[in-house]
């Protein structure tokens, strides 16, 4: 038995309450120049709290078998999941114990940008513009950088078009 | 069977998540020109959300059957509880279904001071320094104006002492 199998578990609806009330789930669309579309979606779920219950991130941390908890800003830390599979799993955690506010659509919005990236729609231009859309639903008030310059790269796509030797990349920027 | 009834009811583990993230347990001493003391007592137990999520604070308080939703500020709205009784009816509750964050520590400060006030300390000099005193405890960095006063207070009853028609309260006020 490990130490963490010893701790007592958390409850399921008690996780439930408290994602409700701090959890965020978070997809953003950073420039990346290393990238050959130039953008790179990071979609993330964090739950953030004063370093005095850094504690309570641990025990999430453990009951979710996922994730990490780092520095979110000054005295505040957060549990912060990034990586695709264990996303998947925290959005099929929240189906069998659905949160309460309107977080659950935020949640509903986030299993369709994961779904998208799956398919790896946002390798292109089209795809990375259905995304940017659904971060901005869901963010509610900041529109992605990534829509603003999207008129500028589509009209880069299409130059590229011309040129490009790499024709099925560029047709899904082009759909 | 009221309408009431007929909503499914909170989960108790997931009422406590959610006040372990979105909950407040305050007490403020606020100065009243009215009370013979001249400082009143208000303990309160607040769950504040955006307006877009009044439907869960409604939950909330036909869950504890306690309280009413107002508005806080702006677009935000707020469960309010401030009655003593309902107030000891939420700490029964989470005596039952304990807190994970150190709100519980709060909570424990909260339930003393609710014990001082159904002792009536609370309109003593002595009791509202105790009062004051666990409540800066609580709230961790505001110091609460009746401490910067109470020592003119103090000044101000030894000399009531002197030439005051009721003893009894100057007492308690001296204790």
């Amino acid at each position: 038995m490990t130490a963490d199998d010893q701790q007592e578990r958390l409850d399921a609806q008690w996780v439930t309450g408290f994602v409700d009330g701090e959890g965020c789930f978070h997809v953003s669309i950073n420039k990346v120049r290393e990238m050959s579309i130039g953008w790179q979606v990071l979609p993330e779920f964090r739950v953030v709290q004063h370093e005095r219950d850094q504690s309570v991130l641990e025990e999430l941390r453990r009951f979710f078998n996922a994730g990490k908890v780092v520095v979110n800003h000054g005295s505040r830390k957060e549990l912060r999941i990034r990586k695709l599979s264990e996303l998947k799993e925290i959005v099929s955690f929240f189906k069998r114990y659905p949160l309460k506010t309107k977080k659950e659509k935020d949640l509903e919005i986030f299993e369709q940008i994961l779904e998208l990236m799956e398919q790896r729609e946002h390798l292109t231009v089209a795809g990375l513009t259905k995304i940017a859309n659904l971060c901005w639903a869901m963010n509610r008030k900041v529109k992605p950088r990534f829509l603003e310059s999207s008129e500028t790269i589509r009209q880069k796509s299409l130059k590229r078009l011309r040129y490009s030797p790499t024709p099925v990349a560029i047709q899904g920027g082009l759909q």
